[in-house]
């Protein structure tokens, strides 16, 4: 929840750029999106720009002389969506050089007047007031990948009036299991073929050098098995490719979770795949579902996949006229840039109709790089009372 | 050359591990080195593996009961080399996490007692004593890149005894001009697209969200051009795609060249192409060649290629008795992992039998990141008192 007095004293004064990202964060996550090839991408997913277009232009009562802030403005599409819509001023905050090419597209517009570009890290910027609305696309594969919801969330806290809305306000992750994928099947033949490809190794360094690596072989086909069969693969999957619909994993209310919910790696998810679901409010905002779907046939479950949605409803005080919803599950129809992601069960599991498969799954911030994921998941299979099948593992989303 | 005092001050007293790198240069480079399937790609490289197994094999005189360092040592296989080939005490110096396995894999040789393996950047550890030979395997695409040589150069320097040697000795970077090359007339294809992708992407903005981007289109190409156009590709040329043989550009005394040598990028190095060529011996023993070859043929100059070889010869006080020689030529027949880099004329250069092509040649260092190289060269064609052609241009070896 927005708070005047720490924002007050932590950003409220003169209009002031930030400070550029931290080097090593900028090597491994921010450059990339100081290239124009990259917002093009972006730029041209239709469902991703149409889906922010339609919550803003669609909504203009949310907007009109409203003070907007845009989290990561990259090439300013949002905030000149906002000032179309009738912002009074808006804030583009973005820590890339990409801020400055963002100045010359706003101009171009003739919107300079009422979008003013500021470049740096949203967490160290200064605004001359608090605003009224926050717009960000901050989602990564997985919804969390990337981590940029924290810089969302400190801008809220920093600088969202009481009151004030987030767009998007809410997230949800699915997750569903798959019946068929390719994907999966070809990673399995490409991780067999490696340990062919370690013994020809060990064979030539023994015959030609006189040394002897067998004792790498469990590390190398480990490393391999993380990547080949722990990683997540972008997918674009089918409807019918799924074994049964999706169960959410994790809701998201924009305005109540807190940075440290989204570390919180110690509370497992659960999701079931069962006919009935049950919903709890956590008292942090987020919500947790237990689905309940049932396998509709005989079939094996070559992996499960994890796709999110978005909602543009505004705030409680501030509700958008058109609700929109950005969705990027399979069954949408129009493809995104963030596909789904794609992981697999090796072997596959054998689930026979009425089947319910469960899952408790964490996740975590990889050490190595915390915009980066590792999912620990726990899965069992069968009908109720008679588990045939479990499955323990971890996954990563690189 | 190695200096007592200074690595006595510098260098020498326990045997030390060091620190690990910077966490930036660690993201952008010393990383992929911690992976075994990266060091058995490197591993697997026959050429490459074979010519520095013969260099130290074949010359057991300059082991034999020598102290070694290792610099970069990674899987510790030419540590092993120096062993089997009767080093009396190898130091093996690998920043990364490839240290815990190379100690497991010179263990399973039974080669503990001679081999130390020492983690932490060479910058950074210490030696109890000063070694009479330091091996490394530091060359990079286009030789330079990564940087990798101001390691070794710095390790000579503090570790090193005068009269000791280094394996390779010696280093020469090579330049050809290429006739045909498909992948040059491929990105030119690719590049070509980019303008009608602007376009169609300028149009749909303009259409559906009423935002016209066409300020950006100089950019964009700008930036695709880079990308496309003026980044060296690597390939395996085969020797009926050079138009010329090539010529010496750089040539590397290791004993002799300094890191402010390699950081010099205000002395153009010349090559050029005709039938004779005159050797100078710089003041600080790097030599500059002017080779002259002529083109053999009317031909299109679809690029130039830039490879490299590595000379093991030991030092002047301890010449090895068999001298090996590890090129990445396109006449060499094995292809290795470096391949070559290649350089697109965009478009072509209209070349005559008889022709000569000049080419002025500086290499920087990037400054967004110092282990890859940007080159400036100017470039002329013709015969003798009539340049036909001049094309000057910047590309870059990332």
């Amino acid at each position: 929840m927005a708070q005047e007095g720490y924002a007050a004293a932590n950003g409220i004064g003169c209009l002031q750029d930030g400070k550029p990202p931290d080097e090593t964060d900028n090597a491994n996550y921010f450059c990339e999106y100081a290239f124009l090839y990259h917002q093009m991408d972006m730029l041209e997913d239709e469902h991703r720009t149409g889906s922010y277009f339609n919550a803003i232009a669609w909504n203009p009562d949310s907007f009109k002389d409203k003070v907007v802030l845009d989290v990561g403005a990259g090439s300013g599409i949002l905030s000149i969506f906002a000032a179309k819509a009738g912002a009074k001023e808006v804030f583009a905050v973005e820590a890339t050089d990409m801020a400055v090419r963002s100045r010359k597209i706003i101009q171009a517009q003739g919107l300079s007047h009422i979008i003013k570009v500021v470049q740096g890290t949203v967490e160290t910027v200064t605004l001359p007031y608090m605003v009224d609305v926050i717009i960000s696309e901050w989602m990564g594969y997985f919804l969390l990948r990337e981590s940029m919801l924290d810089s969302v969330l400190i801008a809220r806290d920093r600088f969202l009036k009481p009151g004030g809305a987030l767009f998007p306000s809410h997230a949800t992750l699915f997750l569903a299991p798959v019946g068929s994928a390719k994907a999966c099947r070809e990673k399995q033949q490409t991780f067999d073929g490696e340990r062919q490809h370690f013994d020809d190794f060990n064979d030539a360094m023994t015959n030609y050098y006189g040394s002897d690596f067998s004792c790498m072989r469990g590390e190398f086909l480990e490393e391999q098995r993380k990547y080949y069969l722990q990683t997540g693969m972008f997918v674009n999957l089918t409807p019918k490719q799924l074994a049964s619909g999706g169960s959410p994993l994790l809701e998201i209310d924009l305005l109540r979770i807190t940075v440290e919910d989204l570390k919180d790696v110690e509370k497992p998810l659960t999701c079931s795949m069962r006919p009935h679901f049950v919903e709890r409010l956590s008292s942090r905002g987020r919500i947790q579902r237990e689905k309940e779907r049932r396998i509709s046939k005989d079939t094996q479950l070559e992996g499960f996949t994890g796709y999110f949605n978005v909602m543009f409803r505004g705030s409680p005080q501030n509700p958008t006229k058109e609700v929109i919803e950005l969705t990027t599950a399979p069954t949408a129809g129009t493809a995104t840039h963030w596909g789904q992601q794609l992981f697999g069960f090796f072997p596959p599991l054998q689930a026979k109709s009425g089947d319910v498969l469960e899952c408790r799954l964490r996740i975590k911030r990889q050490k190595k790089n915390h915009r980066l994921l590792q999912l620990e998941a726990a899965f069992t299979l069968g009908s109720e009372g008679n588990v045939r099948e479990k499955r323990e593992d971890t996954w990563y989303v690189d």
